[in-house]
């Protein structure tokens, strides 16, 4: 192997650490701490874990953080109450209803009746438009920041280069070629229906995968040299496909045959290691850093309605 | 010259005849005609001219429409007044405040001011969020839905296609962008910080130039076969400049040394059409169709205010 690792859990933890003590700097300011609130509607274990590990991070980091839960039978009245008294409560900074709602709550009404001011998940449509225009003072979607963090730890030149993006999600794929294109890249969106997808990817500097397919970006998809950044997170139990897509990490592939399961980007790791010049590891990469960057966006807006300067 | 020629004059009098009848139709359901509504401040001769266009092109479809003139002197407030009281008049269903503005009024505060469901321009955060996140309902902006009506009518195929935008702009560039992914291009945005344009456009089977710099794109940037969509207007007034970029257009050179003024686009027409599949003029083109999608914009808009289909 190659290819230099991109650490998020090691960079994940400084942010946050630098986030701990600008929430206390923000407290002595404006006499409160900044707020994080979430509405999690409904059972669905995943995502009961996501809110814990937000609540946690943001209490670690001297945030106030409140989790309503309301059960899976919810209306979509319900949940746009819940959302118009935090919308109206000014102890919030930044809210948001963890995804996937039960069927009978339709998400872009719930993303509509955020508060663009409070949507730290960037998912309203005055942000995305802000992102489009280049407009500052709007929020961007996490896992795009995370993108960009580990890139710009690593100090990865973007001006001028070639980045590729696989995958073409309102929540990843076409914030973060925004990003990239704000920072002067040629940037290509490539997807389902590219033809030749190992050709368009073997021209990428930067190659951004965010397809949610196991193992899509082989070795020779990879431009010797080139940094990889990987946002897949696939669960995986076929052993074939372990077998495949662990080969060349003995240790991950035995607790795989231990446990039944593992989880995997959208790059075959192994391979992609031997070109790259950066990689990220699944999971240990670019997971990490969506809920530090979650906490960055929610004091911005803290600092944003206190008036404090950034 | 191998390419066909994309007629833009043509297209754009199709469009504006249907619109008549649409707008006729609608007229006979709504008890009301569509309404569309410029704001225009100061003396600029080309913006005189621009909402003179819009104005004429309006009539004869059968619109009402409606200008509002300031002085250059107008400040922000008295702007911004006169935005209010057309959003709140409910026989305009389309409006715009025409571009440049003097320098005492900022077009970010104008654009905001705007009603997103009149905002027939499609420079709205919330327009330009809901095109990036591939939401219907709202406007898109008229020169990127002028380029994918040139290529729809000459039925070049998009899906799988890749597809190269030249320029990042918010008007055109980026949506445009936006509009190919949707379609299932791969997608390719470059800029005057890519490195090697010419190699980066010869991968396009699909070219938008919109870089707003005369004659960038040469014969060797064209993959033989493509279609080139020419967004550029660019007024040159230099001998030995009109000499290269109009050379095998020997009618409009001899125009250029009688006036000393031409007009032509971000490609050079001639080298280009030797090898492109497709190209449009300029003038003739994308410019065109400006004016009739600002009015099939004006008439959608106007058909979801008073609940009629599409």
């Amino acid at each position: 192997m190659s290819a230099k690792i991109l650490d998020g859990n090691a960079l994940a933890k400084a942010i946050r650490a630098g986030l701990a003590r600008d929430a206390a700097a923000f407290q002595a300011a404006a006499g409160r701490p900044p707020g994080l609130s979430v509405i999690l509607v409904g059972e669905d274990p995943a995502s009961a874990v996501y809110v814990g590990h937000k609540e946690k991070a943001a209490r670690e980091a001297g945030f106030a953080s409140a989790v309503v839960r309301l059960p899976a039978t919810a209306s979509e009245a319900e949940v746009l109450d819940r959302i118009a008294a935090m919308a109206a409560d000014r102890a919030v900074d930044g809210m948001l209803v963890q995804l996937p709602l039960p069927k009978q709550v339709d998400p872009l009404a719930v993303q509509r009746a955020i508060p663009p001011a409070k949507d730290v998940d960037g998912f309203h449509p005055v942000n995305a438009g802000m992102l489009l225009l280049g407009q500052k003072g709007g929020f961007v979607p996490c896992t795009p920041l995370g993108v960009m963090a580990l890139l710009d730890e690593a100090e990865i030149p973007l001006k001028g280069a070639e980045a590729v993006v696989v995958g073409r999600s309102t929540i990843v794929g076409k914030p973060v070629a925004q990003l990239l294109l704000d920072r002067h890249a040629t940037v290509t969106i490539a997807h389902s229906r590219t033809r030749d997808l190992a050709a368009v990817c073997r021209r990428a500097d930067v190659l951004v995968a965010a397809a949610g397919v196991p193992g899509l970006v082989r070795g020779a998809f990879v431009k010797p040299g080139a940094a990889v950044i990987d946002v897949g997170i696939n669960r995986i139990t076929d052993a074939a496909q372990a077998e495949d897509l662990l080969a060349g990490q003995p240790e991950r592939l035995e607790k795989f045959r231990k446990n039944g399961h593992a989880l995997v980007g959208d790059v075959h790791f192994g391979e992609a290691a031997a070109a790259a010049g950066w990689i990220t590891p699944v999971p240990g990469g670019v997971g990490p850093l969506t809920v530090a960057l979650l906490l960055r966006n929610t004091l911005e807006g803290a600092r944003r309605t206190e008036g404090l300067p950034a």
